[in-house]
């Protein structure tokens, strides 16, 4: 394993973010919090991973403020892990790793699951950030402005 | 380190992704490489992170079709990594992380460094998946329709 400095003292907010959820785990992780699911044994089933490691990054992503512990909704219990509003704010990260998948990890007719909004039952467009004239804003057309 | 199953014949284009660039190396090195950062020695300056363990993630970077080689710009033998165009098309990626970090791991007055449109000088709005009335489309209102 590489030595892991904490980068949370950058001035980059992409490092911040990647020092908080940018391994395969959480984002995993994440993702299925997104989909509903809740419990330690139910992540544990999607994601096969050892239970020791899903319970390093569950804590994690807990102290982070991201999942938050609450009993379970059914009254049993069971402990349930649930994103909180931090946690729900991810929800363009996880939009944009799906759609960057979507175009360039499957093949031309190859099936796939589908994001859509549920009211009108139609998936959700591609999501691109956004130029000052409203088009779409391609990486060229953007620069960071570092912090003196 | 955690057994490392491929996530490359999953339905889910979430996993896809996760599995080609979900690791805090490889979504520095596609940060830096936004930020104009194309070789080695510089991006083993900008990230202080261990030569075997750059040059093993540039080349899985290479393999996935993300970044490729060139001959130097300057005329002089170096290789530079450059973004692909599917590389390119990470970009709202990488916005996703840094709104996020920008908005949750940052003290209220505390400096970070500013992503913004070249034309106009001002920062990038901040992204949301879109809704089919046009609006944002939270989290509660999408879903994943799977696979048969």
């Amino acid at each position: 394993m590489p030595s892991r400095k904490s980068l949370q003292a950058e001035p980059c907010p992409v490092a911040r973010s990647v020092d908080s959820i940018g391994d395969r785990w959480s984002l995993l992780i994440i993702r299925d919090a997104f989909d509903g699911v809740r419990r330690f044994s139910d992540f544990q089933r999607s994601l096969g991973m050892a239970r020791n490691i899903l319970s390093d990054r569950l804590r994690k992503l807990v102290e982070a403020g991201i999942l938050e512990l609450q009993t379970a909704s059914d009254g049993t219990s069971y402990q349930e892990y649930v994103l909180t509003r931090k946690g729900q704010s991810l929800f363009p990260v996880v939009v944009a790793l799906r759609q960057w998948g979507e175009k360039h990890l499957f093949a031309k007719d190859e099936p796939h699951s589908v994001l859509v909004d549920k009211r009108s039952g139609r998936p959700v467009p591609v999501m691109s950030p956004q130029a000052s004239d409203g088009g779409v804003l391609s990486a060229t057309e953007a620069e960071v402005r570092k912090v003196d």
